[in-house]
This record gives structure tokens, sequence and C-alpha cells, in this order.
């Protein structure tokens, strides 16, 4: 059933008092995207800043980019200081918001995670893909997925919402509408992407330095990363059958951005109208999915932006279809996706602060 | 049937006359590394250069690079000033070789075309995917595609050699042991590539300026370009039967190197290691061709070089293969190609120059 | 004297009826810039968009950035469909302004150029450098220099307003307080900036395509920029002397950005303590000035900001100088500054839409 | 006194036993380039390989750019496992070889250091810039400066040369001949220099990440870096007086090359063919320096090529001078100078390998 987005329900900016939003890792790429969004956000306020390695030093000393605009200080993580906070955000690496989630939870706030942590409701496959142990397994039961165009109701009623993956997003957007309807056949299922290299973070390993990622591209982590069993669950919920994906990631020297191409088989002979009519149907009232029909996606289109773009091309039989989409990985495929599921948790208008 | 590499037959160097080389579209990107490549060649000297629109300029003017190296001045194309060339490359747009071969290889000149006008033996898929007609249709059954691993007993004896293009020199070379052996299906290849923008020549399109390319990735002529018949072509020759392959080239930031990632499904359940002795029974003996295994390729690895490095990964079913490649595409996508066929026609050693 | 920035003048937002702004070159980076800051901004509609290369498309279509946001068509220029228009920004090359302006300013509109036309109230200057003859003589006692930090007042009251060229604004802002204190020797001044390819605008010569300009560095119109009689200009009004400066503009593969070093010499032995008193005296109030003392400026912290960030070193003998400064070239360098300058002249707060 | 370069004194090739050349830090960068052009050079062969972090792999693993073509493996260092080397290049970070350098000289070898350690005559200078403790100062007496261009006689008498640092190789070569002749002013020279990453070595510093490193531009060390104290100190030894330098080094976004604009006071009028002449009294010999007069140097002309390239432009009034160079940094900055040095050193044609 499709979560259909309304302008309707959405809370009176101007009569309300604002909310107060906390966020954890406020110092990496993600935290910088969240900060910039909730500063123009009319409906809430920024509450503490916490990140180990950075604690003590403000937020314009650590990032110049918010010197005249924002200047709090930030601070060793400490669950005492976020009393007055009414959503917090863990922009974490995968593997953190675990140990710290519980007690959030326990203390009555709620939570949306942009690591990897909550977006598995098999824990075993975690454990595959990440490659440690799952530490708070009670609140897989409880996390949301929180992408909102097949979501919406869940979210809202959420306590714990788990931000997908920048490449899964990507890949599971374009998918589901063919998936539901039946038009591709859920096996052998191509996914190749390519991403700038702020999907890994703040990071000081020598082969994401400049002089290694400049005039290259290396695929990585093939058949082996961990965004695949999320994108398969997300898949085989949307089919309501087994899906086989084969996802290549790629590192290329853009810093934002990731590009997707898939490519799957036709049950049947099907025309580029009928599959632009799947996507109309499915996405026309979506406000962060721009289809475009034969019109390629481009990065560049998308860059500062939450939106996905998303082109098809049907070959002349009718029996392939090439899927191509493009993302900003830190907004849509991680803060702007954030602050629009926050507005589902809190009763904005979907598109506050990222419209 | 192989095509065996040996060092045996090649002439001795030191007792030749050297034999005379000429270039005709000497100025633009292929025709600079061929420059490069001639000039520390043992057994070759540079004969003329033609270049219309810098016809009358030195070509370490036209390109500083070549500074206290080459001096010779460009001229304009007139055929009846190759009398002393033994070989000429052709380095033009495509379209432009069609014109110019027939009365070269009349005269009983040895060519080699690194455009496309002669890769495709069908010159109604010419016709289609190069958006133009043939107009030399009697050279097309006399041409020889040049891909020397597989083909170098026809290209010893050919006039004309249509050196392959650069994405199916990728995604060719990877492919054909597989399909020869069986191995592979050859319905459902998905081949995505990804290149530098010197792929495309020297140019003043707009959509290839630094500020529309920087930053961004496209797919492009998607389900049309130039290179499918030629891929598909190769690959039914290798296979014995029909394939039919998905093609989408993307242009990234990089100026140089092409990057393919293929995904075909396995006939029968089978191991890495069957696959590497594949690889290893039909390319061990090749100086070009480096396999690597599970070991993942990059295009810096082959850069300035007339490598292809070639990396696999097999599913944990055995069903489904992923196959990376890289070259620089003016190299082994290009001129390094070519002047390994050159070393072929020549009778040199096929590394000289190159290796 | 310094135009003082205040924030009580400016109009009420709320009780306002929206003025209307024109763009005739809205298809360039410029006019994007200025599409996307006028969308946001609280007091102003978007009426006409001219631009006779893309005449008839949206401009959804010619930049698919503005998909579900911006849908206007562009016309070709035609005055006559500008009379409901409040104010008309001029975004066109160098050449182009001084041949529309005159009606625009005889039939009562205001009009903020954004090209150097009206810069310079030199013509021979002007004709020297831009090396075309200026054909509205008339305008230039008329127009005003739109900087606002030097010229607010003149602003306020003028109909032209000379948007600055995008490396002086980055080379003037630093010079003008150590000139105007006179703590600095007037001649021998150097100047180096490097600027990204978007400066040059949207463009198809060779030369900017992406594998000329990738991975390498050129100055170019080495001691004849059209720029560097605008920044001697300024520079002298602020001595009250002659002023002597050396200009070297630099391509460099960045899309966005100009970073400009400067070198001094000290009239006197001065400490950085004094030179930063100056710049506090007579920018701590500015909004868009951000003066870090010894930190060092990046691009990447002014991106998408009309911020300037400025540097400074001073030797250890005190007898030295070096200013770094660093500004996004298509805001503060152009779009955003221009709205800075729209804002004084109607009276709204000078950082709406740009704060 | 000008080191006249002569092809005359090298010795035969053909009749030669191979020289035995080692390296000490084989895996950085300029490593690797040593090793590519050992590999080339027909009076050499490789010996042993020092790398602590890669001991025990092999070069082609490490690299694999090198595959099929270099296989040694990589020890770790062990001076006795020396014995067979006729000349060791120290390719490692400042500070490490003057802890390596004395008893390789004790045991009668001969040693090219591509670091700083002895290139400052004045212990002095080096503790203040290089912010350590000189441990070796017996040797600085006998270090000799490797810039082969004015100090041919002295290298090839050498036991220890001290390779150029490569921003210093960018300024010193275009300044030198304008400080001997007396035509600059000494005083007040402005050196801005932009350099790729390549420089830094292979690092794993966060600020030298690819995100942190792409669409931005930053000047470091201003005022203090390393090798202010080198340019000063050659650039007084051309002088025969004191010389004053501005030298601020930027770091952008290319992997490799240096750009370096200098700007000079003339200490009279001059035209630009004096200034030409000059540069050809000097230069006009030498193998690798490319004077160009007024056409701009760019990085690219000289990638992957021991040139330095050098322009100028002189004002109107004959007052100033504007001087542009550019340089690889890992050839003729560092690894192909250092194979200069070391052609000079064993009595090879100067250009052996590098021409």
């Amino acid at each position: 059933m499709i979560d259909v987005y309304s302008h309707h329900d959405s809370i009176n900016l101007s009569m309300q008092k604002k909310a107060t939003i906390s966020i954890i890792g406020a110092s990496g790429y993600s935290g910088a995207e969240l900060l910039k969004i909730l500063s123009r956000h009319r409906g809430v306020e920024v509450g503490k800043l916490f990140a180990n390695a950075s604690a003590g030093r403000r937020i314009d000393e650590v990032n110049p980019w918010f010197r005249k605009g924002l200047s709090a200080t930030i601070e060793s993580y400490d669950p005492a200081r976020l009393d007055g906070s009414d959503l917090i955000f863990i922009a974490l690496p995968s593997g953190e918001a675990m140990k710290i989630a519980p007690e959030l939870l326990a203390s009555g706030k709620r939570v949306i995670d942009l690591g990897g942590d909550f977006r598995l409701a098999d824990h075993l496959a975690y454990e595959r893909y990440y490659e440690r142990p799952h530490t708070a397994l009670d609140l897989l039961g409880e996390a949301v997925y929180g992408m909102p165009e097949w979501n919406r109701a869940s979210i809202g009623a959420g306590k714990l919402v788990a931000n997908p993956g920048c490449y899964p997003t990507s890949a599971i957007l374009p998918l589901v509408p063919l998936l539901k309807e039946g038009i591709i056949e859920p096996s052998g299922i191509v996914i190749d992407s390519m991403s700038g290299t702020s999907g890994a973070g703040r990071s000081s390993a020598t082969e994401l330095s400049f002089s290694e990622v400049n005039e290259t591209v290396r695929a990585y982590r093939v058949g082996r990363h961990q965004h695949i069993p999320e994108i398969r669950a997300a898949l085989e919920a949307a089919a309501g059958a087994t899906v086989s994906v084969v996802f290549t990631p790629h590192l290329i020297p853009i810093t934002r951005g990731i590009y997707t191409t898939i490519n799957a088989s036709l049950k049947r002979a099907a025309t580029s109208r009928e599959i632009e009519m799947i996507y109309e149907k499915h996405y026309g009232a979506e406000p962060f999915i721009r289809f475009s029909g034969s019109a390629i996606p481009e990065i560049k289109n998308v860059l500062n932006t939450n939106y996905i773009d998303i082109g098809v091309h049907v070959d002349e039989a009718g029996r392939r279809i090439t899927i191509l989409s493009a993302i900003d990985n830190l907004i849509k495929g991680a803060a702007g996706q954030a602050v629009q599921n926050m507005n589902i948790l809190l009763g904005f208008d979907e598109t506050e602060g990222i419209g």
C-alpha cells in the first residue's frame, strides 16, 4: 500500500513552540548537513551538539563554513544533557548507535539513526555484513525503516527510525514501483553505483587521500558491501517474493553524489509509456522524487537538494530495462532524508527545511 | 582458436632500416599518444604529420608537451606526400577514414584506422549506430579487426586494420574467454562503463566543459551508443551464438581511463578457481593482459600503459559473475593497441615501444 | 568614509507587496544563482526571464536543477515585456549591457549589471582592456560601483549599479582598509588569484574543456586582464593616491571559487594585532565579511555563501604583509553581491535571501 | 660561474657494466617514480628496495602499476644488504636521512637524498624551519646541493647530494639568471606556488583526503614553510647579496605538478628582449629547461617529464617582471632531478633515462 504524501495535516509553524533537536556526531559530514538544514527549518531549534573528538570546541571552529552562523560549543556525549531535547539524530559510524539508542529510548526520546545499526531486521545479516555482533537486538523489532515514500504511517508512529543507507536509497526508490507492479523479474537485478568520497565520512584512510582517489576509479567490497542485505530486504518486501541482486559500488573522484545504474529483465514486453505510467502512479505526488522518463539524470541536478532523479530506458524489444538514478548522498542519502523523517515524526510539513 | 603470442619471430631491430610511419590526425589526443610511443620505438621513424586545423604549425607549438622533443611541421592532408611512408595511422573522428582509406589502400599502403569506420562488417549496423551512410563498402570485407590477443594471424596478413574502440576493448577482452569456454550465458550480459573525457577527443562541446563535467556523473547514449554493435559482434564470434548485451556508458570527471563492470550469469555453478584457470589458459602468455583474480582493478594502475587489468568476483552460489576491467583509453583503448597492431603488421616484437 | 551597515531601516517584509525582479541572461551560471537566491527571498517574486539562445524553453528544461521548483518560460529579450518589473538584473557577457541599459534607464527602470560595462569611469581604460569601444558613455557618470561595504549610500540612491567583478571583489575588499589607514605602500602590490572555471560562464571554448583544465594550472591574460583597471581604480579611490598593482589570474581545476593571495609592503613596522584592529574597525559590523586573523581562509568555507573570508600574515620584521581571501565567485563574486545591492536599492534588510 | 652541460664526457653505455642502484623508501610516490625511471635507464640495474611499512611484500603488490614489470621484494632497511650497491637514493620523509646517511658515507657509498636534511648549510635554519635538531652536523659541509644547472662540477665530485625541494626547484631556476645578471631587485621578491597533493607523499592526514582537498584551495604554512630558507640561500648565492623573499605555498586539487608565479622589481627599465637574452645565455644549452618567452607555461606540458617550463611578462613601464614556471613535482621536483644528479655522479649522459 502506498503511503500518500499530503500537505494537509501538518502543524501551523507560526503558532508552534519550536522543537529542540540534538545531534550526536555533529562534526562529521552528515552532521554538518543536518545543521545547515535545521538552521533554516522554521519549526525547530538546535539543542545539544555532541562529538567526542572535537568536544570543547565551537562548531564554527571545527567547521569554519558556519562562522557568523552557528557558534554552539560541541560537548562530549552525555545523555543527561539531553533532557530538553525532543528528538535526537545519531550521525555516527555504524556500530555506535546500538550502544547509545537503548538508553535514549528508555528515557522516552525519539531517535533517528543515520547509521546502519537498525536498518536490518535480520540480525544475522547484520552480523555477517557489518562484521560485528549486534548488541541491541531488542530494538530491532521496534525500529522503523525510514523511507518516507513507502513508510509514512509507521514512521509517524515510531520511536526509533533507521534512516536508509545512501546506496540503498538510490536503488530502492527506483525499483520498488516496478517490483510492486510485477513488471520486472525479481531475479538477476544488476545494480552498479558510483559514489563520491564524502560517503565514507571524514576519513584519514590513505586510500581516500586525494592522491589515491583522483584520476582513477575502483570498485570495492564487491559482493560483500553492507548495503546488499538492506537493498534486498526492501526489494523483497516490495515484491512479496525472493529477490536476487548483484550490487557493485564504485568510488569515483567526486566529493558528493551517488549515481546508480540498474538493469533488470521485464517479465513481459513493455513500452516506455507503461513504465512511465507506473512511476507516475506511485511517485506523481511525491515532493522529492523527480521522474524524467527518457531524460538522463545527472548528479549535478540534485546537488544540495533532497531530490532523487530517476530516468529509464526500455530496449527495443521491450524485454530489458535500464534505470538511472542520482542523489546527493549527504542530503537525500543522509541528512535530508533524516529531516524528512523528522518532519513526519514531529508533524511538520514533510518538505519544511528541505524544500 | 587462440592466437599465441611469441617473442621469437620478430625482426632484429639493430640491423633493420627503420620503417617510416605517418599520422593523419596528428593533433588530437590519440595522435599525441601515437607520437609519444613512436618516438621511443626503436624500429620506426615518424614520417608525415597531417591535421587540417593546425596545418602549417609545428607539433610542439600545437602541443607544447613536445617542446625539445618533436618539432615536425603539421601539413594539410595530401596523399601524394605519403610516398615514403610504410604505414599510416588514421586518427580522425569516425566518418573520415572511409573517405581516405580507399586511395591509400589502392596505392599499396598499409593502414591502421583508430576510428570506427571499418570495425563493423555489417554496414547496416554502421549506418544505424553511426547515423550516416557507409561510403567504402568494398573495404568492409578486407578490414581486419585489430584485437591482437584474438586475431594475430589475420592482423599480420592484413592491409587495413580497424583498431578496436575503447569501450569494446575494455568489455570484449574480459568476456571472450568466458564465452569461448561456454561458462557464462550469452544472454543478459550487463556492461556498465565509466569513461574519462579524453575519449571524446579534443572537443569544444559545452557539455564537455570543465564546469559541466566536474563533480557530476551522467550516462549517455543509453541503448544507442555506437560501440554496442561492435561489442556484440565480437562476443558473438567468440560464443558462436547470439549474444545479448546491455551497454551503458557513463561520463565521469577524470581525463583518462575506462573502468568497465560486467555482470553475467554462469551456465552452471562454478568456482573462482575455475574462472581463474580459464583466464590463465587464454591470457597467461599475453604480454598486455594482467588478470588479478579477486584483486580489484583500478584505473590508476594502468595509466600510461598498454595493459588491461581484469579481476573477477563469483557469488557464493556460483551462479553470477562480476568482472571488472581497467584500461587507459588513449593507450590500450587507442594508440597503444594501434602500435601493438603495427608491430604485428611490420614484424616487430609486439611489445616494442609499449612494453 | 565608511558606509555603516545597519539592520534598522529595512522595510517590513510581511506587510509589503512583493517587488518584481526580471533577469536578462537567465540561463547562464550567474543567472541560475540569481534565481536560486530570489526564490528564497521573502520580498520579491521572479518576473520575466530572458535569454536568447534558450528562448521558448522552460527554465527547468534548460537547467534541470530547477525541476519541481521553477518552471517559468524563458523569452527572447523584449524591453516591452518589462513593464511590471521593479528591477532588472543584466547577467550577460560584458559588452551586451551597454546596448540594453540606456533604454531601460530611460524608461525609469532600476538596473543592476553583473557584467563589466559600467564598472570603469574611465572609458579609455574600458576600451583598452575590454578591446571594444564603449557605446553608452552617457551612463558612465551615472553608474554606481556596487560594492556595498564601501558604497551603501550611493547604491541606495542609484539607478544603475555596476556589480563588481569577481576577482576585484576578492582583491579590493581585503586591501581597502589597509590603504585607507595608510599602513601599506600603495605601490608594488602583488595580487595572484586562482579561479574555478565557472567564472568564464557556460562556455564551449576547447581550452575550457575538462580534458584541458583537469590536472593542470595556467596563468592567463597576464598583464592585460580586464579586471586590472577596476582593481586599480577602487584602490586609488581608497588610498587617495596612485596605486600600482600586478594582477595575475590563474585557472585551476575547480568549478567554483576564487582564492586570492596578496602581498604588500608595510609603510612602517606593524604587528598582526594592529592589522587585526584595522579590519575590526572597518569590517567588524559587516554581515558578509569574515576576518579570521592568522587563520587561513579556504574556498570550501565560503562555497554557496555570500561571505568573503580574509586572513593575514605579517612577517617577523613587520615589513611585509600577506593577505589571503576566498569567495564563491558566483555568489559574493556575482549573484550574491548583486542581490545585496538589490536589497539596498529596494530597502530590504541587506542580508535578506543571502544570509 | 655557469656549469656547462655537454654530451661529450659521458661513458659509453654499451660497453659498461651496469651500476647497481638501491632505494631506501621505495614504496612512496618518489620511490615509484625513481623505479620507473631506473627501469628504462640503460646503464643501471635496480638493487635493493627498502621500505619498513611494506617490508616482505613485492613491489608489484604494494603498487600494482608495476605488475608484469618489476617484482622485487621490499626489505626492511639493513645497511649490510647494500654491499653491492654503487649508489643509494634515500626517498624518506625529512628527518630520516640524517639518521642513515652517516654510516652509508662511512662505508664509502654515494648517496642522493631526496629529503630536506642536507639542503641547508645553516643548521640553525634547519632546526627552526624543520622544527627538530639536526643530528648529522658533520655532513652539512660535505653535502652538495644537487641543482645540476648550477652545480655540475661539485655534484660530479660529491659523495652526498642533497636533491633540491620541489618548490625551490620551481622558484630558484627561474630566478637565478636574473639575480646573477643583477637585473632584478634582490628584495621584495614574491613567490606564490600551487602544488598538487602528491608533494605531501602517501599520506593518511584527514586534511589531505579527497573530500577535504577537492573543490577548494588553501594556502598553508604561510611564512614558515621549510622551503623558505632553501630558496633564500640559493638566491643569495646567485645574487651575492642579501635576498628577501615572501613564499606562499597553496594546495590545489591536482595530484601532480607545481605552478609558481614570481613577481620582482627590475632594477632599471628593461625589455622583454633583454630578459629573453639572459635566459638564452644561461639556459639555452640546458637539456631540461624550456624557456618560452611570453608564452605561458602550463603544468600539463611538463607532466611525466623532467622539464621545467619558464615564461615571463615584463610590464609596460619595464619596471616589474612576472615569471611563471611549471614542473612535475615528482620528476623535476624529485625523482627526475635525482636521476639527473645520479647521471652526473656516475658519468652517464645527463639525460639518460629522463630524456
